[in-house]
């Protein structure tokens, strides 16, 4: 890629992703999954092409290139995030595999308490019900307000010394919200509480610093921020990811072995057990690579205001009712929407149909959000650094013949 | 790939792998992992090229490519390996994944007794002992003789009623001895107990018929196969999938979730939790492809004559002693030696600098087998369809050369 200025035009940057240049349509579906830039492409290529072999443990010359390359990954992913070290930065397959790690790895038990909002992803969700079944632990909720908003006050109410961890999404998949995790990381601390960010959504959009936001725990999917597939990372303070159990146990996770005695490896090589997804870590430092260049402060201003004006184009829409803050300041790159009369996967359909557009419908996977609010689902457009206001223009017509046809009669 | 003969020239074959054209030395540890044809790399491009979005989710047209892939890769394998239905194939990260999705979630406790074999991986003893020390189960073994191969009797011995699960390895990565694991499944479900399979070194070598060999979990590392880092396969027959607890939980793995209740989604969707690595399964069908083109029992030909060759080409070398059994057809496509007077890791190391010769070295993580038997570790040459007799005498002509100028003095 081209190296791009601190105020940039965004434009260039398009014909970077293949899937762009070949006018696939228009891709609003980044919140599930960002396209990706050739660099990443190239990485990826390269490991299959010239270093197809395992990392730690042989000591031939591909070998060690890929022992290289893994550890410069966790270099990049540490210098981006300001981690405490590159060791804390464990390779995971998503987000979900991070936070099952931290919440069977804690050693959580009866009494124990952990606190979440209303609005997570089920993956911060179900491993806390099936402790709660398993183990006894109990699961709390911080409130929101009426439009999503996170509401501190309720978080405060359901903080005592019983609570063990603090597990809540930076950013909603849903409404866009965004919760201040540094205040919630003093208050829990305050308590006595560790804490664990899924920064899924958070990350591919905004700077996160680790050591500013002082949290124990992060956890994020590279294929969310224009990586390879089946990779996450797993954030922890080193003391943190030390108290942790592993998930899931086998080669490389061990010292030594007998017929009747396991030494655990140290972190983070504990928690990566069998072969890793090497190509997958040659795409991981493009990836980073490539948000470096842009910078993430640019990458923020751009979505900002392709949300500015995404609710500017949709203001006149038939039936159009937003879930969640009808603030575009407020919400981090997604729109979540439905329109009077219609299923919000009759109108992703439709969408898909009339002009390409790819939106997300459903409740995803954030369903206790959208039961507890007796809605059906909604319909999903998120954007990234590669869309622009005429993939907005294309969304909005269409969304508005759909609605003018098919909507609320 | 150009379509090959039943009876083939396996010199054709070397073409089609990109790291083999351009020469970057004598690949001889495919046992840790396989080099990539083209047609593998190609699927991944085209899944990051032309489709890099989620499967399983979304309903637009590339999500629908991506899920249909996804279901066409299920088929591949259910063909290929035979299996009950595509539904009992669930994708993993790698064999580790796989055997530790059985291990745990199979509900294990005391008084419950797991059966292996003392030359297993460390993936196949680390969750048994971690059990043992969590829950109080009993780990049993069956002890190979002196070679290493399989003893039937000994197994026998360890099998009773309290007996729930009969967990080996195909082959060995160390000793390349085959179990006969019809036989052993016939044994153990007639003590009621089921049958795990590693067959991360065997799927790569020989015809593995699932119905045929009648076992209830099988678990393989696609990219032993020629396939895509960081992927797995757990193969289990669909009721035993049913019975069994996820490892981890979150998007995907669920039908509806509320605040306070969850459905589990069907199998093999329980299983794979978050979003998936579809680059890797978009190359898992294009490597499952390439093998049946080839055919594996041409496949288990070519090795058997490579382990022949290879075994007649080091017979005159100084100080080697064989690990394991010294007939080459008793080896499934691994030699484990070591020199007189030199630690394994020197060996390799001085393989790769002289002629580029790559192997492995060390314990090959296989502690509790070279622990008990108080040796070191041992030198590892695994050879694969790519290889010919000339990566061979480039292997003998240097290792014939270390052993005389530094070996035993």
């Amino acid at each position: 890629m081209a190296e791009y200025e601190r105020t940039m035009d965004f434009s260039k940057l398009r014909n970077d992703f293949p899937t762009m240049r070949t006018d696939k349509g228009v891709y609003l579906d980044s919140a599930c999954q960002t396209l990706r830039p050739d660099s990443v492409i190239e990485a990826v290529v390269e490991y299959y092409e010239k270093y197809p072999v395992c990392g730690g443990r042989s000591v031939h010359h591909l070998a060690n290139e890929v022992s290289v390359r893994v550890d410069e990954t966790r270099e990049a992913l540490c210098r981006f995030f300001n981690g405490s070290s590159p060791g804390s930065f464990v390779f995971t397959k998503n987000t979900t595999e991070a936070i099952n790690t931290v919440a069977f790895g804690l050693g959580l038990r009866r009494g124990d308490a952990v606190v979440t909002t209303d609005s997570e992803h089920n993956s911060n969700y179900v491993p806390w019900l099936t402790l709660r079944d398993s183990a006894g632990i109990e699961m709390r909720m911080s409130h929101s307000g009426p439009d999503g908003l996170f509401d501190i006050e309720s978080f405060k109410e359901a903080m005592d010394g019983n609570v063990r961890l603090v597990s809540m999404c930076q950013c909603s998949n849903v409404t866009g919200c965004t919760v201040p995790i540094k205040a919630v990381a003093e208050i829990a601390h305050d308590h006595g509480a560790k804490v664990l960010v899924d920064g899924s959504q958070a990350a591919p959009h905004m700077k996160v610093d680790m050591e500013d936001l002082d949290v124990d725990f992060y956890a994020m999917s590279i294929h969310k921020m224009l990586g390879p597939t089946g990779m996450g990372v797993l954030y922890g303070k080193e003391e943190c990811l030390e108290g942790l159990r592993a998930l899931q146990y086998g080669g490389g996770t061990v010292g030594l072995v007998t017929y009747d005695s396991v030494d655990f490896a140290p972190v983070p090589d504990r928690f990566e057990a069998g072969l890793q997804n090497y190509a997958g870590i040659f795409g991981t430092k493009a990836a980073v690579e490539y948000l470096e260049k842009v910078g993430m402060e640019n990458i923020a201003r751009n979505d900002a205001d392709l949300m500015r004006y995404m609710f500017s184009r949709i203001e006149d829409v038939k039936g159009l009712s937003v879930v969640g803050p009808e603030d575009p300041d407020k919400r981090c790159a997604v729109l979540s929407f439905n329109i009077d009369g219609l299923g919000s996967h009759d109108v992703a359909m439709m969408l898909d149909s009339v002009d390409g557009i790819m939106v997300r419908s459903g409740m995803h996977c954030a369903h206790p959000f959208f039961v507890s609010r007796k809605v059906e689902g909604s319909v999903r457009a998120s954007v990234y650094l590669y869309n622009n206001r005429s993939d907005i223009d294309r969304f909005a017509t269409a969304l508005g013949k759909i609605a003018e046809t098919f909507g609320g009669r």
